[in-house]
């Protein structure tokens, strides 16, 4: 049923008719009129993604000294299967994305149902009536072989036809800020020519009215502080002139709180799409060499977690070391270093590659196997292993399942015909891997497993107690802890019960031996 | 004349006769008696060298709360001819280093002079009455081979004589703390075996009485702070069983100040020893991953400390980001991950290797290439290109030349037949390149030079005047920026009097035109 949209609740959404199309363009040109007669600009936010309505929120949350509002924004969003129910959703004050954070559906509520500054849209005629428009619209990198990120590359065409949309509607005054992480020099040499092209077509003439084109990336961390993250934090930005840089310093400083976190001007775009990768990747390569210290570590009894703490004592120069783990998940750690390496020959021609930082995402992307060969010290052979995985997200206290490391580790031991059983109490469906099931039963999910692997640090899982894990699977499992998890009195009563237990960085722990 | 020993500054000693060493042993023998009676405790610190000299001043200054001395100590260097003359200076209460900590001379004439609790002898007789003894000899890695920093090896040799000296020498009480930055696994699998031969040799039972061993590594920083940076910063330590521990805390807890510093102590010394490699190989690697990035700016027009920058906004988790630079020098960075990779295999028999840290290593070894690079971007052929080479040492503000990448600059560009003039207003002798003379004279240096290498952020170097520069060069020269010495409007300066400007993270700088 392609004409259909169902949301993650299973609620059913009709994908909207020609009629309905039209009923939607005259909604958006009544509600132009009342909005510039309240003196406020309109802003398009394109793609209701993770980001976008998040953004598009903070956006019509703005307001002037008198807490006037000073936008009504658009939230729009393409009419596809897929996501089209994102639209209603937003509509009824309902945020179309699950967090923590409980600022998220007061924001959506205020600014949808209180205030009415806020609304979804699939209708593109939103980009015509528009003076900004915010761009979050996904993308990603394809890493066609799995531990050869060299290989990556990024499809831009979803964002180019995006990108062309806008230029076939977008007022020539109107700014557009890209905010999606792009690969270095998108805006330049995509962006930029997409919409004079688009702008020629139209007869405008692109000498006078230049498309007015900025960046300026987010730095959104999911947790409970998901909205502040966007709105209460410091943020980069640039353009492609000195007019759209205005615009974009204009705009940032009327929606962010850059009182406390002031903004940071880059050069041109290039640099401020730079920053982004960049800081992805130091992030990246910062987990990735924990690995071989680590394996290190477990080889001569000693504990890469304790040595972690006595390195962190050097504040300000060491004390963001991270920690080893079954690997590296989420969104941006796994694909920016590909969207910059990858930038460098397709959109500049350049010699060269950010050799450090794909390296990275190959120890990060294959951490899993470490843990595996952790499991085949002691069971040589998986096949017919019954493995009680805890934890399928990619982070402690979310649901949150974009390239989680323990889809690898589901796969890899799936492969060798292993018997997995995936536990998290944060994730209803995991749509990764759609065939696993994600059990909230600990009974079910524990029940005979000859290995048991705390692969997230969700609180439940933190406070387990060992002996009531160890009973629910009648056995006396390996216990595998991949980023200790575990303290050291959880793991004394674990050999105490009579279980081997394994830690990633810790290796084969006997210390109550 | 293998008799004398030069100091430095020219003076000459020579090295004492059998004769001397008799009455030395007397001298030593009375002061043993003498602080016996004021009860306090004998440390012998091994090695005067950079770090064995200061921490031996910080041991002697230490006092029980009445401000009583609880330590006599021996500063023990062997009479060698390139050493010796330590032993003579240091008891006119003058340090061997040169430090611009003006702490560094005072401590040395309080120790030595007044409080007369601090001797530096060249008998090994003062281990035989130590109960302490602090291991501060010098421990190399050796990279046969520029760029392949993983066939670097460290040759244990001297340090496994230094330690079989003391086992013939310590009382059995004595407790032994490597100071020394050594592979992991030194203390257990090398330090312990020797003494415990060597007590054997004297017919101590080891079973009663095994060597007691610890480890605790200094974070010594170069500098202002050279005195603070020993004694006022975290310490990190653990011993080879509960006893020498023990000693450690209660040894390291009467000389350093950690009340304010708290001791981190780990389970064992394979940890500690880890822990020093590990966190200078972090550093490492965090500057070896800004040369890509900062190659990728180049190309791009973009001014790579502005992005960093930008990142380092970010506080906590990305504000210690390094930067790119001509090279990365030292006695730590450029061997430590060199001592850890060495060690799995020699000391462990592991399989594997610690392949972040080695290329960091080797990409910081080479880093020096790619200023030469922007150099031949104009000069093609470096052959009788005059280049003013504006410092030699490793840090900003300090004189040590230890592996300066200004040494790797000044041989490849030597091999190439180019002229290079070098000057550094701290460092007054090259001992690593004893035919290249370091000019006080800027005129001298600078005259007639095609090129002009910002190398080291000296505070001269920040401070000049581009006008004067470039009149003493009688040319338009080449102005090379190898860490972004030079502000935009010193820049900008240079521009308008003609000359072509470059930096390592920014490329050809054209903002000008």
């Amino acid at each position: 049923m392609k004409n259909i949209s169902l949301s993650p609740t299973g609620q059913e959404y009709i994908l909207p008719t020609e009629t309905e199309n039209q009923e939607e363009r005259k909604v958006l040109e009544q509600i132009t009129e009342e909005q510039r007669k309240l003196g406020r600009k309109i802003v398009a936010v394109q793609g209701m993604g993770f980001v976008g309505c998040v953004m598009a929120s903070v956006v019509a949350d703005a307001t002037d000294a008198d807490g006037n509002p000073l936008y009504f924004v658009h939230g729009q969003q393409r009419a596809s299967a897929r996501s089209y129910w994102k639209v209603p959703t937003i509509n009824t004050g309902v945020p179309p994305v699950k967090s923590s954070d409980p600022e998220v559906p007061e924001i959506f509520h205020r600014t949808v149902v209180e205030k009415k500054v806020f609304r979804s849209t699939w209708l593109n005629y939103a980009f015509e009536v528009a003076d900004i428009v915010v761009v979050d619209i996904q993308l990603d990198a394809t890493k066609p072989s799995f531990g050869h990120a060299e290989k990556g590359y990024c499809d831009l065409s979803a964002f180019r036809d995006g990108m062309r949309t806008l230029g076939k509607h977008i007022p020539p005054h109107c700014m557009v800020l890209v905010e999606t992480t792009v690969p270095p020099g998108t805006c330049e040499k995509v962006v930029k020519p997409i919409l004079e092209e688009e702008f020629q077509k139209r007869g405008i003439d692109t000498t006078k009215n230049p498309p007015l084109v900025a960046h300026s990336y987010e730095r959104v961390m999911p947790g409970a502080n998901y909205v502040k993250s966007i709105r209460d934090f410091w943020r980069v930005f640039s353009g492609t002139c000195e007019k759209s840089k205005e615009l974009a310093r204009d705009f940032l400083n009327s929606v962010l709180n850059t009182k406390e976190y002031p903004l940071t001007e880059l050069e041109n775009t290039n640099a401020s799409e730079l920053s982004k990768v960049m800081e992805n990747s130091y992030r990246a390569t910062n987990i990735a060499l924990t690995l071989e210290w680590a394996k290190f570590a477990e080889k001569i009894g000693v504990d890469i977690f304790k040595v972690r703490d006595a390195i962190r004592k050097r504040k300000g120069t060491h004390d963001n070391l991270l920690r080893p783990s079954l690997g590296v998940g989420g969104y941006c750690l796994t694909k920016d270093p590909v969207l910059a390496n990858w930038s460098m020959d397709a959109i500049f021609d350049l010699e060269g590659s950010l050799k450090m930082a794909i390296d990275s995402v190959n120890i990060n992307d294959t951490m899993p196997l470490h843990t595996i060969e952790l499991v085949k010290e002691k069971y040589p052979v998986l096949k017919d292993l019954k493995v009680a995985l805890l934890g399928v997200s990619y982070l402690e206290g979310v649901g949150d399942t974009r390239h989680s490391p323990s889809e690898t580790l589901v796969r890899v031991l799936n492969e060798s015909w292993a018997i997995v059983k995936a536990h998290d109490p944060y994730v209803d469906f995991w749509s990764e891997l759609e065939n696993v099931p994600v059990l909230k039963d600990w009974q079910e999910a524990l029940n005979e497993a000859d290995v048991v692997i705390f692969a997230v640090g969700h609180k439940d899982y933190l406070d387990a107690d060992p002996k009531e894990i160890v009973k629910m699977t009648g056995k006396k499992p390996l216990v595998i802890d991949c980023s200790n998890f575990l303290t050291d009195e959880k793991i004394a009563q674990y050999l105490k019960l009579g279980c081997e237990v394994k830690g990633v960085g810790k290796g084969h722990i006997d210390f109550l031996k």
